[in-house]
């Protein structure tokens, strides 16, 4: 098996390092470069990053020196990984394309470019063609390619079975969302010990939006046609470290005749990269529980090396058809994990 | 203003102590009993309970002789507080009814029985009049009133206005409980310390019906016509330790035309305690919050005593018409704090 | 009885909200003034502060406009109660001195100033006369009044009675601090949810001083002499709220003959501020629990409205004569509520 | 590389679960029965065990038929692991042992036994040969051996070094436990949600004599000569899932020239498992951290697979000599996975 060498753009923030952790090891990749701001560029990386991972940072790592965010200072390397602010990210991300590196991107500031895709592997891998419609570069190598909102991971990975079962009509659900999603500092704890913030800026427009892209249509031109039912979310923040539990009351298009032909489903599902082998391609990408005590974030958030999706509760609604409550790791399988699987998927595919 | 004798039955348990604290200094009723299961029957109130309300057992209740859950043991008794277990709450609130003994409960035993109030005084203040149809006892003293579901409360102090200015077609709903809901020991904390479980036994069913009753509207011949449109809740259980927090999205019957009429006709409803000067009557017992940081359980739980039920994030809906969260304090407002409000109106009515 | 109208030095931040919301019904003390940086100056309160309390902010305060933090904004009060930043204390606080205000100050800056009372009113009373010493301001009615650290206060005021009785040769300690030690925002959440952090800067050095001056002597000559004894802490957070909890190791200088005469020395303190009345001086300031799981900070921080100290566990020691653990209220008995008793104390003795 | 056929005692409690999740994979040791109490014998397993691991159990586990705790019926082991509860251990161990079944057992019963080893492999292997002298089997094969308290093990993994380089005359401490230490259902989230229990029972007398056993040495006679200083110790329950935290302050015997004495000899220390590749001895068994915010129980407990204890803030003190805190995983290096490191020693010294 080839073997790339890989950049992370953010390195030292909060999804940098959990690329940096996640990729201890990976058998196809290796990073070479780590870039960063100006603020921490040419400073050893043990020096730049608030290292807040709970495995300790490798050493060989911790003595690399990060570069800045430019394709120039971080040259060498067969793709990058982009765990930039939104703040920066357009501009940045561009550059390489433009300069022929692909970038596999966790920011959300080119999900609902048409030309790019927005990519869970195991629900929409199609999308990734259209890579060939975008014009970021013009040498044609270089690309963009984006996963989406950590919530929006086990909510269309629940979905894909349904909506392609009996197709959806409406979706009303209350996700419960970890602190690790916003981030370092991010939620001061004074905010959240033993409490619930019922607000989170800017969430719920994703989670209503991303699903549609991700649930789309490839047409005949190469676009994509975008699912079209409404999400109505709440987002609201928790104290739990990792894990997204999302509670979830779907209307289908074509009422199924009973709650075990919803069940199987799910438990039907073909998993599309069943026979890939790519490293973080999860043994059971989609686990439906019984017992409806599960799933919890801090029991199963980690099932899979976090790549798994967990859903639960699954019953008849007295107003919609049924209700679940689903879960996701969301800085492994919401962020930098799954972006990882996207890289594995497109070098599976040929892309990289 | 006349003093009240009451007594508490189930006195040694987590409702029962809240009882005990929340009495503390009530203008109109002075704890005169404390019955309590056979195993606590004859000990001091301070060997049996173990207390674990934050302030300390108040000295002179400590010193108090714990009697049998039996109308003879607690005689000369104005009437009952009960926080029963549901076990036994069937046949000792009936045996006190029957002894012409007044109970005001906070069990689940007796609230669909037609002809026992569920009440919340701001909600349904009325449906007192039912106790005339009651029958529990010979001498037509006796009498049973209950309080609803700690989740119920929020809901239907929220829905309250909605409901007769618009009409309600649907709810669905998640509501976040804290772990007092859940009595002691409760919840294991090895099951919820960052963690969130997504089933609560029982509880989603008494948010679906309770509702029902609550808005339901007193007919000519005095039973109550209960309402009727389908509630899809799921109840899960997070680490805060007071406080349930839900999440509520409503189908109006006729929708208003702007969402600025639906926070109009929250903030226009008329709380018909208002002149009453009931003493747990909180200045303001339905508070809509603009900044959409609130309500939280850690922040606003107690506000108004307790007594106070916040709403927040009152939005328009991609499939309802609104979205909003509600807050309550779930021991407090959802069960001994509203049963001592259920005795203050029915002094004020005359009933006791 | 007067009545005093005070300013709010650091009016928006976190012990300068903690000020407002106590003073709220204040028998003696009545906010006129609240002063703030350059930021919030002009500005109304309502608008300048991020209100972290629980209650919410009281409608009169919230449409005061903030003024600069110098005497000529804040004109017309008779004093002030300071939560400012050290960063910016020192310059600050003495202009007002200067200025002829006294100062009634949380920040560390003056702590150590010979000629500044370090003041727990129960536990060293006299060294107020300190004031007499100071010459910030010309005209003599200006002086400067410091509280110690959170930790000192719940550490004195156990040791007091101990100290009187049998002298003290050594402790060591431990103290398990909450978040709103670290104000707003404070500890990340992620770095403290379902964790310690062994390390809280610049602290240890203040526990192992501060309580020199406040067991210290006054002298013929007007002066303090501190006490004279090691101590050695180890102060590290953890994911509670509110209450610092020490465990504490002390080897006396006269050895008791028994547990009991430790124990006696606690309950047979007399605090000599019981005759005064003064409003935040709780019924019991110092609290000795025989019941070996108490005090606790979820349970008992907020005893005597936050203002009460707890002394439990209260053993002989294999190494050192006795260990205990202490508990105290850190944001209000150790710091805006030990301010406004200091600040109660010196109107009792006429200093203001 | 020889296999075991291994049983489990006390196979579905908290302990037990643990023993069946670490031994998944293991190279050596693979699980041939499963012992529980009259209540679970003769369910599948996964019928009779509550399971509260985060990762699923196993599905061959889970078929398996639990056995009574007798030798009869869990024939054809090579040895047990024993997770039993202190109220039942001595005579079911005792049994086993007797009937030529080797023990290796994480109960407490006897671990003050003189002639069981109270075993941390890298802390007192040689007393390994107690076996020897123990007489609980006719035929010799059966014997015990025993690790030690939960706290104890980071207490002594750190203590060790300090103890053969400088001789140890005193410690003082408070270990600051997490709530798995209490097993299941143990702590009720009610008494710990951001709250701390300055009250374990039995806790610190264990504290404060299995080190001294521990560190005892053998004599000539082959009996061990137990250590001898004073332990004075404080044990708290704080809202931590996993890891048990210690303050520690030594007094030295001989007092060592400057600080980096001390770090140096914690740093040089040999782990005497070094070269005898055993799969749950972890590559640093020891770690010494620098950076003062280190360690933490939610970053570091999981370190070396839970088998690594790690130390932090060490610094000269003011009374004793110096101060550090320490770390271990409770339920992985306290307990289980204790247990299979002393499996493996023994296995690698030919007793098993």
């Amino acid at each position: 098996m080839q073997s790339f060498k890989v950049g992370i753009l953010g390195a030292t923030g909060a999804v940098g390092q959990k690329f940096v952790r996640l990729l201890q090891g990976h058998p196809w990749f290796k990073i070479a470069a780590l870039g960063a701001s100006e603020r921490s560029a040419g400073k050893l990386y043990r020096d730049a990053a608030n290292w807040i991972e709970n495995s300790e940072m490798p050493d060989e790592i911790g003595k690399m020196t990060v570069a800045d965010c430019v394709p120039d200072a971080m040259g060498g390397v067969d793709f990058v990984f982009s765990g930039l602010d939104a703040s920066v990210a357009t501009e940045i991300e561009q550059s390489f394309a433009a300069a022929g590196i692909p970038v596999i991107s966790n920011a959300k500031n080119f999900r609902d470019h048409p030309d790019v895709p927005l990519l869970v592997p195991e629900v929409n891998p199609d999308h990734i063609e259209l890579i060939r419609r975008q014009s970021f570069s013009t040498n044609a190598t270089g690309f963009i390619v984006t996963n989406p909102n950590c919530v929006c991971v086990p909510l269309v990975m629940a979905l894909r079975p349904l909506y392609d079962s009996f197709g959806i009509e409406s979706v009303i659900m209350t996700s419960m969302q970890s602190v690790s999603g916003a981030g370092y500092p991010g939620v001061p704890s004074l905010d959240i010990l033993g409490n619930i913030v019922p607000h989170i800026g800017g969430e719920e427009d994703k989670i209503m939006s991303e699903p549609m892209k991700l649930l789309g249509t490839k047409q005949a031109d190469g676009t994509i046609k975008h699912a079209n039912f409404p999400i109505q979310a709440t987002a609201v923040r928790v104290p739990v470290i990792e894990g997204h539990l999302l509670s979830v009351a779907v209307k289908f298009s074509n009422k199924p005749a009973k709650l075990s032909d919803v069940k199987e489903a799910i438990r039907a599902w073909k998993n599309p990269l069943a026979a890939m082998n790519l490293p973080f391609s999860p043994e059971t990408a989609l686990k439906l529980f019984d017992d409806p005590r599960y799933p919890q974030p801090g029991r199963h958030a980690g099932a899979g090396n976090g790549m798994q999706v967990s859903v639960g509760r699954l019953r008849e609604g007295r107003v919609f058809d049924v209700s679940f409550v689903a879960l996701g790791h969301n800085t492994i399988r919401g962020a930098a994990g799954g972006a990882i699987l996207n890289a594995e998927l497109l070098v599976n595919e040929g892309y990289l």
